[in-house]
């Protein structure tokens, strides 16, 4: 066997401590004689497993006790239309700003159910900065404001959390949750795929403030109101309970680095080093505003855009891969989350430095 | 490692050989030095999965061209209120058959989004008998009728494929699924929940017929439009590749025991066997009527409940696990799904006579 080191933006690669107890687990977990997913999700086996998970993801988040928590299926795009049909409750505007290829199709979907309010948009950058904050338009009827906390494709990410006011805010925070230390409380509602920093694709996390559950739209189906999934600990339906596992080692191994705090140090340093790298070549270029560049998804470009097919299979070859940017944007892109060991930056470091050399 | 008889309703016990596989397979699949969690759904990989998995299924099932399927995430509850949502299509009437717990849940939700009438009901026989098809009350206006193949609390399995002219036939096959021979030409749609008979919860399989395509209420989220998602080959949003692969390697190893046909008799004999043990003691007792009895759920009652809390942990002393019955029937239910093998169901009638023996 050996490992690559991988740098898909989504799904992404696993610590390889979670990957090796999963094998070990695999036909017996703990004695029972079960796999994971043979078990009942009402069983008492599987029910520690849940509980365990919810309690890791609330300490380590530090969620207090008035937001709840609802594992859901669908992803995060299920959101992007879920959020309005929960959260409008009566109103019919919502406020977006718009940051990137996500951001976009947030509004496209919440188009279909309100208002959207554009309050501010980057797209005359093409989306290598965020709007300045002071020039934010916030409709004050609006049932709430969203945005993208990372935009996976262009490689931007909010530097903290925008001050909105009384208004409930909504973070899109699938690929930067757990990445980093933020405030739960500054937020009405976050969500996240599980398939960046947390675990495989199947469960999308929502995490919602008391006053904002229990006002979904009649049309909404029962799994996709957070009262109702809340109500019966996200069992309403049977949950996806092997990415539930999953999820949960993914959490034991991040308090095991020292939690948030202490991976967002070396997502710091892992970030710092590409992006000096990336800088001090002439090879090599990120179009991003240096105020906002993403920790987690660092897009480059060639000088000479020949080049890419020979990069791109001198990579793989030196065992790094996935490195081919998103077809909307083209180039190169470093997925670089938590699961990234700091040794893989250096390989790409090395390898890019030893490509320009002979290029 | 001591692996159990695991008789689980579901989740369930998977084909042991699908579990080795995917142990072997966890940290690098086929040499590509990562694991099927890590891989982007989009890369070549990954897309032999899929293509894999979408032929054997149709393969296994016989399923005609003009027929197209649909892998979605929330479980067969999800799609309660989005057969509806997809299917009404302008309509204000369903009719369901309602023989059990699932079924009640099922109209239950569609009652939300339209008139339901219930065409027929087994509820003055305690769910125990299917209704004389003779008597179902069919209003030619509906858009769709709609039955539970097989009612897993229940254990109630229709014998074969209702006749209903015209109508749209729709069928949640959750937990009969792969585990017989039927028509799919017979269908406007199936559905069933993977956790049973195909692989580990997260993925929901959805067969439809071309002309019940492309009429989703406005209301309908874009993941789960079923044109949509079909067009986008279900990846509109990141599908739950894991649970993909899996559901993929059950369908092989189907495909191994000789398909179909092959399982199909190896699951009658299974309870042909057990339903004659429990007739033949004077112990144990099955309440439903022997025109309808489930291949793939067999509860029984003892004669004398108290000693149910001895049989369940004598049970799992002797390796036999998860027999306690739902809560709402009470006493005990064996549930052989195509991954239990004779000799799990050999090992229970032993234990049973045995137990009947010393009480």
């Amino acid at each position: 066997m050996s490992r690559i080191y991988n740098f898909s933006a989504g799904p992404s690669a696993l610590p390889e401590a979670v990957l090796l107890q999963a094998q070990q687990e695999m036909l017996d977990w703990r004695g029972t004689g079960m796999s994971v997913m043979e078990m009942s999700h009402r069983g008492k086996h599987f029910m520690t497993i849940a509980e365990t998970l919810y309690q890791d993801l609330r300490e380590l988040l530090a969620i207090p006790d008035h937001y709840k928590i609802a594992l859901l299926q669908g992803g995060a795009t299920a959101q992007f239309s879920f959020i309005p049909l929960n959260l409008l409750n009566g109103k019919n505007k919502a406020c977006y700003v718009n940051t990137g290829a996500w951001s976009g199709k947030a509004i496209k979907d919440a188009s279909r159910y309100c208002q959207v309010q554009v309050s501010a948009s980057s797209e005359d950058s093409r989306f290598t900065t965020i709007p300045e904050r002071e020039r934010w338009d916030i409709d004050p009827d609006a049932a709430y404001f969203h945005y993208t906390s990372n935009e996976t494709i262009h490689g931007v990410e909010f530097p903290e959390t925008p001050e909105v006011g009384d208004m409930p805010l909504v973070a899109d925070m699938s690929s930067n949750i757990l990445s980093r230390q933020f405030d739960v409380s500054r937020f009405g509602l976050i969500y996240a795929g599980a398939q960046k920093n947390m675990g495989p694709a199947g469960v999308t996390v929502v995490i919602v403030r008391d006053d904002l559950i229990g006002h979904a739209d009649s049309s909404v189906p029962p799994v996709f109101d957070y009262q109702q999934q809340i109500n019966n600990d996200s069992m309403l339906n049977t949950p996806a309970t092997y990415n539930w596992y999953l999820l949960g080692l993914v959490l034991q191994w991040l308090k095991q680095q020292g939690g948030i705090a202490a991976i967002e140090q070396r997502n710091i340093d892992k970030a710092e080093k590409l992006y000096r790298a990336v800088d001090q070549s002439a090879l090599y270029r990120n179009p991003v505003d240096k105020s906002c560049r993403s920790r987690m998804n660092v897009p480059f470009v060639l000088a000479d855009s020949a080049l890419d097919k020979e990069f791109l299979a001198l990579a793989e070859k030196n065992g790094l891969g996935a490195l081919k940017g998103h077809r909307s944007v083209g180039g190169m892109r470093a997925s670089i989350y938590n699961a990234m060991p700091e040794s893989g930056v250096d390989a790409l470091i090395e390898f890019m430095a030893e490509f320009e050399r002979t290029h």
